[in-house]
């Protein structure tokens, strides 16, 4: 059975986008960190891991991002989520029990109508799940969670209210890591880091060796580098593939323009 | 006297910045919140406000970048501040007396060595300022807090250390918002929004009119446009005056390109 990684308890998003991409016979492995989550796959302790590295109301998850600049894995596939969140309590307590509501602040935030249309006091937790199985091993009868409603079959909680978000357009995109070479399909994504030399123009340069080829950029995200001030990482998705002859001849023009270069991996796209 | 608002409490390093800025002849209005913050400055309550915008080792502050697309503001200026974190206690306190340190998450995890090194709790705080203004008027005596010199002396605690942050390259940068005119100087910096239509190679041809027109990018930024799955607000900032020839000439063509754009402002550049 592969074994698959991820942050967070179990009932998490993480766990739910795990289960749409590699299906129900996996062996779930939940993590408390995401930097422990990068070292199974990287030890082989898991073959595989799910981590979210965007949302479509937050944006980027940064840990993700720096966690990759280090990391000695590749990207092998892509999970576009849509994320919807229940209100639970335990069994036997009814709407009128309920003072407060648990969750994690983003959680709290995109269900903002929800929670003043029924009057409850937001308390921030530091996980969805986490909040979810909070409420159920503690036996608290007065406050419910916000979570996947996953998360309360996994700890036996009523589900009250489903699909609670404030806004249909939340999305969370995961990416697939591990140490393996992605399934070929017919419609690929390719992602990459580089830094450039802090020099007038030298990012316009770079990005030109993609214009200049045909390939087409996704996405760009910056990170700082954490080393000297306000240089940055750019993290590039691209369609296409290492291997293809297009984005071959924009990455051999790019590295003349880079100061770091590291492909993070080819692998089919699900969103654009 | 110049009204200037700013995020946290009286001691923050918002704070600073301002008085760095503006000098000591200011009056200054302390917000809960960053949205309060761009409140202020739109109805006329302070003049001009301080915010962060990025840190070299934290990235940039999302909050502020979403909060820019739709205020009604301009940015004036912009102001680097070498961030150095204090460690300080109620006056009495011995280092031996303490157990815990109080302070932001981020404070705490930037002084990780430092609180190693003299074994205490680190407890996550909702501010780095806050942390010593709870600490000095609970009167709290095993705990210290993590905060600016600054702090220590609002709330009357004793400075324990001072520099204790694990790496020196820790700036932040702020930009300053106002509704009037930025003074002029011969190093000027101007920042933009816009968005492009989810079509292929957009970013790139919007790129394009900056390079066509010789004007330096110095930052590129991305904020889902929270509206559409996976279409983004582009933050630039670039080298040169909103009314320099290239600089028009670049805009121009870049209007060609986008669904919305927005100049935030041109200001006297301090770091690029």
């Amino acid at each position: 059975m592969v074994k698959v990684s991820f942050q967070g308890e179990l009932g998490a998003y993480s766990e739910e986008a795990s289960i749409n991409f590699f299906g129900n016979v996996v062996e779930l492995m939940p993590l408390p960190y995401l930097s422990d989550v990068f070292k199974s796959v990287e030890n082989g302790k898991a073959e595989f891991a799910v981590v979210p590295i965007e949302n479509t109301l937050e944006g980027s998850v940064s840990e993700t991002y720096d966690l990759l600049i280090g990391a000695g894995v590749k990207i092998i596939g892509e999970e576009v989520l849509r994320v919807r969140h229940c209100f639970m309590a335990n069994p036997g307590v009814k709407m009128d029990d309920i003072r407060e509501v648990w969750s994690h602040p983003q959680a709290l935030s995109q269900c903002r109508k929800y929670i003043e249309s029924i009057r409850l006091k937001p308390v921030p937790y530091y996980d969805t799940a986490g909040s979810a199985k909070a409420i159920a091993e503690g036996k608290v009868m007065n406050a419910g969670a916000i979570a996947s409603c996953r998360a309360a079959r996994h700890y036996g909680l009523n589900v009250l209210a489903e699909g609670i978000e404030d806004s249909p357009n939340n999305y969370t995109r995961f990416i697939i890591i591990g140490n393996g070479i992605a399934e070929i399909s017919n419609r690929e994504k390719t992602s990459i880091i580089f830094s450039v030399r802090h020099v007038p123009g030298a990012l316009y340069r770079a990005l030109k060796a993609f214009a200049d080829n045909g390939v087409n950029m996704t996405k760009i995200e910056s990170r700082p580098t954490k080393e000297k001030p306000w240089e940055y990482f750019f993290f590039v998705d691209f369609m296409g593939r290492e291997d293809d002859n297009d984005v071959r001849n924009a990455i051999d023009e790019l590295k003349k323009e880079v100061s770091f270069i590291k492909v993070l991996g080819s692998y089919p796209a699900v969103s654009d």
